[in-house]
């Protein structure tokens, strides 16, 4: 039976995931903050000692509370340095991924297209990308895909929090709604299901065409 | 009944599709170049005649043989505008995409990492993904989703008539192995089966990790 | 003594950068449609019998006028694809340029953020600039830098036309003012000037910190 | 008199940029290891308390030695997260760049098209070019131009420490060579001698037509 772990799988993208693989019989960890934090690296090797082999595996964790750069402050930048970037450089270097397995990352479209609210979450979230792209060719040689998922806006608790106005925002956006986390799960479910390997090492966008940049 | 045209869907990564798209009950017409030939403008426009409303298109092309850029003729350059780029735009400006479909377009890595050898692949292939892109946005207001799948090397005829000695080639490859079309077929299938809309506007490199660039 | 043909040399941009060179004792040719209408192939090869080999090249020429998707016809397609695509491989494909020389293209930041007012400028521009990427790669042998300027507001005749209201135009730009022609003029200038060859094969956008895409 | 503070300027690129400005009349300070250590924040603080104000500013500091990911220990992290970023982002928050200044990032192309033995590198660069676009939009208001230079191969100790056969290396690139420090420090002089404010929230690669990605 297929085994999967899902990192910030008790709410939002993780939970919708978690959801959607259970639904095909893979066996699911939807870990919770309470399971492993990944902003304490003490946590994070903690949850190694117990978790660490596994066929699928969904890095995914929540982004900062929004700052200007201004009033960033040293133990800002190293909180969330661990939970977006150092916290999973640390579970790939201690975890296996058994062959023909996934790697699934949820980042965030501010990687390309960077938001000044968010820039903590597009600085640390495109240094991980990097990370994850240079291993997705390591992995592609024991048939592991990487795919990073770079979701838009998503109708999910922390959009709320960020958006004022969610219904006039919506209005904004070509499809005049957010995105929903079902459409990810079972983007993601779809894959794993379809054993759908050669789609590998590739940054997708998930934001119902609202991204300005060409790719 | 949902409705697809699969153009170049008697062979490669069109037939892949057109078979996909069937085993989930959809109504398929996989037109050959018998039933369409998009370097040549009457073709398609008597193809638009019969055919001018669907659910789903797959917009999807053979490139043209290599040619080094001081090779190429003006005849090559008009001959491959038609192919790769000027019958699609004409495709798009007159048929009616249901609401709520889907157009695929097949396109290639070459538009991210060009290569010299597929120069005019590379350019008419990149031009027409700036028109995809635009339309997205508009095509979003309908719910009909836009999806540019780029895919590396794949296990086509084409492939083999392009790479001299296929096996070599395989070894310098990430996953040791060319992607095969049933892949992308599938791929394309699980986005309709599982009504995923919200992928749109998206360039998605399938690849198994073979490019380069970070995104 | 160096030798330079700026075509569209006559005004906005191409004026600018003529004007530029001339003040460093290049000897320049400000071709104006008169001398070269890069829309007409038969222009094109009339000119390439009197001007077929130079040191700098600056492949410059205006854009068509704003047109939704739906409104463009074939005749436009084709007009466009000669004068932002074929005519620019034509005159690479026929023109010497000196070793140690120099080929600048200007085309626009509409190739990295498309605009839907401007989808034919976008298309075929990013058509040309995957031509440009690749012969950059042989030019380099030729120790021949080719460098790709990708304006966005400038202040010519042609934003005029395109932007309603300027002054508010301006005011929403991070720099609450358009760029000037002669910043790209010195620019081009200056990367000549001080023998700058390693900088080739790139496309810097010449923006203000205008553009939201990361690179 | 203009003053610039050029971080790294005691060898490499940076001492050519140091050069270069020197060479227009501008009052450099050109900061060694000695004077400040990125990778110390006590040292960037102390750094930090003498110069607080100033025209151009240069971010260049060297990279780390090549480790594969596996091998990376928290610690090395720790402390190049510190010399490409919160180093990076400490100056900028805490120094003046007077109005109508500029600040140069020197970065690596690797930000692009990632390489694995210099993964750090990759991914804190990378980190940092986010929160450097990011501001571009602000510093704009007060016409200080922010140019991030990503160089490929140049001619600086650190290459030859990475590369183990320079001559062998050098025929395998574009111009047969690798490109020379007094490159970039001609192209950033050039830059601020003719006042080009225009160009500014961009990523300009500098590596001789190496790079593969279309932009």
């Amino acid at each position: 039976m297929t085994s999967a772990i899902v990192l910030g799988g008790s709410r939002g993208i993780g939970k919708a995931i978690s959801n959607a693989l259970k639904s095909i019989e893979i066996d699911v960890f939807a870990a919770s903050k309470k399971d492993i934090d990944t902003s304490n690296m003490e946590s994070i090797k903690k949850f190694l000692e117990n978790y660490n082999q596994i066929d699928v595996l969904i890095l995914n964790t929540g982004g900062p509370v929004p700052k200007q750069f201004f009033d960033i402050t040293e133990d800002d930048w190293k909180l969330y340095h661990n939970q977006l970037f150092l916290g999973f450089c640390t579970i790939l270097q201690n975890i296996k991924i058994n062959d023909g397995g996934y790697i699934f990352l949820i980042s965030s479209n501010v990687i390309k297209e960077p938001n000044p609210k968010l820039i903590i979450s597009s600085a640390y979230r495109a240094a991980f990308n990097e990370v994850f792209k240079i291993l997705s060719k390591d992995y592609a040689q024991k048939n592991i895909s990487c795919i990073n998922i770079a979701p838009g806006p998503i109708n999910t608790d922390r959009t709320k929090e960020l958006i004022e106005n969610v219904k006039e925002y919506e209005k904004s956006l070509p499809m005049k709604r957010l995105g929903e986390p079902e459409e990810i799960g079972n983007f993601v479910k779809s894959i794993i299901e379809n054993e759908i390997k050669y789609l590998s090492g590739v940054t997708i966008n998930f934001d119902g065409a609202n991204s300005n940049y060409i790719f």
